[in-house]
């Protein structure tokens, strides 16, 4: 019987022209963090599992791939837990390690790790797949590259604009129009305590985050429900309305913030954040979005999210600042900021708007046909030189039919056949078909190789 | 308590210098590898047991890092084994999965599942990670990466000779002297035949690999042992210590090999595989070594291994013709061969012999010294162009003080620091610093960029 071979759900093989644009798209975010003083690490597929759980919340707990320990590992295993036959308990005892669930935490413990080696600030970039156990469906796998790069050490908002910058130069370089949305937690933390339902502030962001979903109506009717009074209901949803320029946005809401000491530092920040922009200018366009809330609990400061203009398919890239990472590795007090690209989405996005241009690794440029013997090794010596000059080529490996032999040419588009058949080697020439025009003409190598060039 | 961070034992982080270096390997053999049109493939890292088990040995299937299944793994399973506490059993019940131990059998499985997309012969590479639950020791990881090169769909040794120049070209590249070793299974096997061991090839070949380790003497010993007649055995030891051209080797060892058919055809693969050789060339010392035998069980011909000619470390790059890799997954009779470069042993001898250049990813050309306020706006303007020209350039985020910020230059080895105070500011001009010789200029930008260039 036949098994018929597959992979995991959610996982991805890819082929050939799929390699070669997702490394396009890793190459160019890779060539601008680079041209921005970022360093590349790389950290282990594995971590030790008290390094990533707590750090994703319950449900992020849950969707970690845990390793078995090697060997036995019931070894030592109280005889009790297995009886109970509680998953849990049981996974605690036997497996010690888990999968990457982001390039962040690794990065935190990183940091915490290496801090005698490290000189602050200091600008990494970090281009990995990470996996988590989530539900598999469409543009959700279960093991995905994340593209990200931090600066740590340092609270100036230089940082932000240079990550704005980034932004901005990678979407252009990919060829698509984005929105870079700005906003800061403080802001809208403000926001919390104006409307006095800072005990209640992650519901409050998760409400305001809903707003691009399910419409103004639906939010301010849900926002009721957290008992804020009915005038600062008012404002809000003026400032949630509110279509004009960045900076007259900004003091819309510092009028409702008067009140507040961190609302204030947030405006102030994202005041000096457009300040930097004004100065130096992105080619996309960057919104102030104060209903912005992001989901990740760490953030303290400023927040980007990227969407494509031409393309509905939710965030290609976000991040934002956060005070205090490393202080879970012991290590407080260090300010750092952040973003991510989502290489998947991007890829969806390029395919969609057909952006990606003629691209075949591995492709050569000429095909040998082969004719056996010594027709074979009089191919063999030129395709030698060929490749010496830095030219992709290779000799089809049988003396298979010639039929045979173009339609592999044809299927793998390979531009230039050379036929070099009894005449040709006793002339000392070759003779070089272009497939698309399908004109061939006969030549000596060193003309066929000023040819290709 | 501070917690203090590790990673899994056997794993490494890779640091700024370490990943530019790695990456400047990898990025050769890909070069090198899509010259002579192969193209690359990447498999997830997790694959299903079923894939993996049976293929490396009893002793490969203990070493495969198995992943737990994901929600309640003990719901369903039979009690019995619970309470019998054996690891093995209750792991085939718990880990329905595994990481990648090899890039060969993924491929293996990728060509069988994709059969109807692929035009044979079907040339690929891959360069990825592989995890092993190996005890970890010096050079030995658990968590390292190979870089294969595998063409499936063809018996032709032009392809043996073309991974011969594949090979030649990579060390060449990076600048490492080798021996290439050539073998052919059959000659091993027909020796086997003709000194009556066949019913014990392994042992023969493991025997005959130890050559190099332990001397002649101690293998002649190890061979009387299986039985070989004292004429065979005197046979076999003008064969193993004899130095001259591949050529000579190959007619001594033909003498010997009359009556084995097996053996007849291993001869005559090597002597086409010379010929090629000869007639192209190599700039690497290329050895026809009969008692290379390499472990792998699946190889059928020719195998290969290299070697550096100035430092002791082992193999490099190592591999071999397989007839029938896919027939475990229900695809029989597709002959392949195939090699796979060692990147962090050719990165240790490149290490021991000093021959990485500077390679510094990330790192920018030019330092901007931030004096604060107008100052630090005048130069991040000037940083934007820069940057739009291409230049890795980047900004001290704080306007700390000067001692500080040159110390982070020459940490990181900046070679230039842009010094725009107020003076500068008002004439329009930029002063720039060379670090290394100390020299100071003040200048336009337009001038600074092509100073910079």
């Amino acid at each position: 019987m036949a098994y018929k071979p597959s992979i995991p759900k959610g996982t991805r093989d890819f082929s050939p022209d799929v390699v070669g644009k997702r490394n396009f798209i890793f190459g160019i975010i890779r060539e601008v963090y680079e041209r921005y003083g970022y360093m590349p690490v790389e950290t282990p597929a594995m971590e030790n599992l008290e390094t990533l759980t707590g750090k994703y919340g319950a449900e992020g707990d849950k969707l970690l791939f845990r390793i078995l320990n090697s060997g036995d590992f019931l070894d030592g295993v109280d005889k009790t837990i297995l009886s109970d036959g509680d998953s849990n308990s049981l996974s605690r005892q036997i497996a010690g390690k888990g999968l990457r669930y982001d390039l962040t935490v690794p990065f935190a413990r990183y940091v915490v790790q290496h801090r005698n080696e490290i000189t602050f600030p200091f600008k990494r970039y970090q281009i990995q797949p990470v996996w988590r156990a989530d539900r598999p469906q469409r543009g959700r796998y279960r093991e995905f590259f994340q593209c990200d790069a931090d600066v740590i050490g340092s609270a100036s908002l230089l940082n932000e604009i240079e990550l704005v910058h980034i932004i901005d130069e990678v979407f252009l370089k990919l060829g698509i129009k984005v929105n870079i949305r700005l906003n800061n937690r403080k802001i809208l933390l403000g926001l919390a305590e104006a409307t006095g339902v800072e005990s209640d502030f992650y519901n409050f962001t998760v409400i305001i985050d809903k707003l691009d979903k399910t419409g103004i109506d639906s939010v301010m009717q849900e926002l009721a429900g957290l008992n804020i009074d009915k005038k600062q209901l008012d404002n809000l949803k003026q400032i949630f309305i509110f279509e004009g320029k960045n900076e007259e946005k900004l003091n819309l809401i510092d009028e409702m913030l008067t009140g507040s000491e961190t609302g204030q530092k947030g405006i102030e920040e994202m005041q000096q954040l457009l300040t930097y922009h004004g100065e130096t200018g992105t080619r996309n366009t960057v919104i102030t979005d104060i209903t912005l809330a992001r989901g990740l609990n760490y953030y303290t400061g400023t927040i980007f999210e990227v969407t494509a203009q031409d393309v509905a398919i939710g965030s290609l890239c976000g991040g934002g600042r956060y005070d205090d990472l490393t202080g879970i590795f012991g290590m407080p007090g260090l300010s750092g900021v952040g973003i991510s690209f989502g290489a998947d989405r991007i890829y969806d996005v390029m395919q969609e708007m057909k952006l990606f241009g003629d691209i075949n690794p591995g492709q050569p440029k000429i095909l040998f046909v082969n004719f056996g013997s010594e027709d074979e090794i009089y191919s063999l010596k030129a395709l030698t030189v060929l490749r010496s000059h830095g030219i992709s080529a290779e000799i089809y490996p049988d003396a298979a039919k010639i039929k045979k032999q173009m339609s592999y040419a044809d299927t793998r588009k390979i531009p230039f056949v050379v036929l070099a058949g009894e005449e040709e080697r006793k002339n000392g020439q070759y003779k070089l078909k272009d497939m698309s025009s399908g004109e061939q003409h006969t030549m000596t190598l060193n003309t066929l190789i000023e040819t290709i060039r």
